[in-house]
């Protein structure tokens, strides 16, 4: 296909195609003369794959760029999944370094009650101490213990999640899941959390909905 | 207690104070001369949930002020904690009309499915529908059977949510903690889940974390 249907295909504008292929992110197509090329169904899914870890992931080009060259390297799907896993921003500013060992400590604790194998280098343990270093400051306390039952639920979550991707067998197309699934499911979990306390809530009190009024 | 004591005490700086006072947020002090007045503790509370709703939960100052008004009516606390919670910034963008009935009836196909009783005004509703809509527009489509057993797994959470407002008494203790946890929960749980997935990832696999590496 032409770029122009390539854009069509993929969603994405034919100015940033060319700004990807100037970049790197996306590999030459086929040359069908001095200003032609030919693209095929591997540059749609390729596409599709920047723009879940630009638009959506918040990687800069060039960290997308470095987490494609990864994905290309024949690596297994663990360890690929792995640094797609790390690249995507976290939702919580794991940069902010706490200084607080006591909270790292109590991460440690979490995941060694969970029996999670996790690296150490995890961005994730990081914007966890950060968090709950942010509920300490308001006053909410919560313990290894508090968390426990949390975790549980994760963990329980983590499972659906990997379900969605059993049986995929292309890298790109596994790869691009995982970054959507990560990211997208996490507004959806939480807005399910708020509908569950208003059902929660009203459960517990006996109170009914009014069917046009807040509550 | 002066100003600058109660400056101290809440976090909050003078000049802010000063602001909400002009604004009609925080109720005056007792006056005990032409420029000196009196705070009590109910300042120091009601300080914190300005903050918890302002600089957390994302609302205006005008938005602010009408919640507190709520706030100080005599309604019972689920009507009250009913407002919070309608008022706090969402996961995602709720105004964002999705002008898409098949979504809305999804959403309320998982409702009734769950028998959770949710107001028809609750912003929730429209942002999951919105929520779902990008994620069609990105190729993956959960319908209500692949939704159910994630939102089974938020009501589990959510009951772990009210049992940390359990045996709260004070109005704007309750208030506030209701807001905070809703809130700063949020990027708690997701980060939960994201070392689940990382922990089960592995366990599927059976590779063991390199201590040192990225996965």
């Amino acid at each position: 296909m032409r770029i122009s249907e390539l854009s069509r295909r993929s969603g994405v504008p034919v100015a940033s195609i060319k700004y990807y292929l100037r970049e790197g992110l996306l590999p030459a197509g086929r040359a069908m003369g001095a200003t032609l090329a030919e693209y095929g169904e591997e540059h749609v899914q390729r596409l599709r794959l920047i723009r879940a870890l630009t638009t959506l992931g918040g990687l800069s080009i060039a960290a997308a760029r470095e987490v494609l060259a990864e994905i290309d390297q024949p690596h297994d799907p663990l360890a690929m999944l792995g640094v797609i896993h790390y690249a995507l921003r976290t939702p919580a500013d794991a940069t902010e370094a706490t200084g607080d060992g006591e909270l790292t400590e109590r991460v440690d604790g979490l995941v060694d009650a969970m029996e999670w194998d996790i690296s150490e280098a995890s961005p994730h343990r990081r914007a966890l101490a950060a968090s709950l270093q942010e509920l300490g400051r308001l006053g909410v306390d919560f313990g290894v213990d508090d968390l426990l039952p949390y975790a549980r639920l994760a963990a329980a979550v983590a499972r659906l999640d990997l379900d969605q991707l059993d049986g995929i067998e292309d890298r790109m197309v596994l790869a691009e899941r995982a970054a959507i699934l990560t990211l997208l499911l996490e507004p959806v979990l939480a807005l399910l959390r708020r509908l569950a306390q208003e059902g929660e809530s009203r459960r517990r009190t006996g109170a009914a909905a009014a069917p046009d009024t807040a509550y």
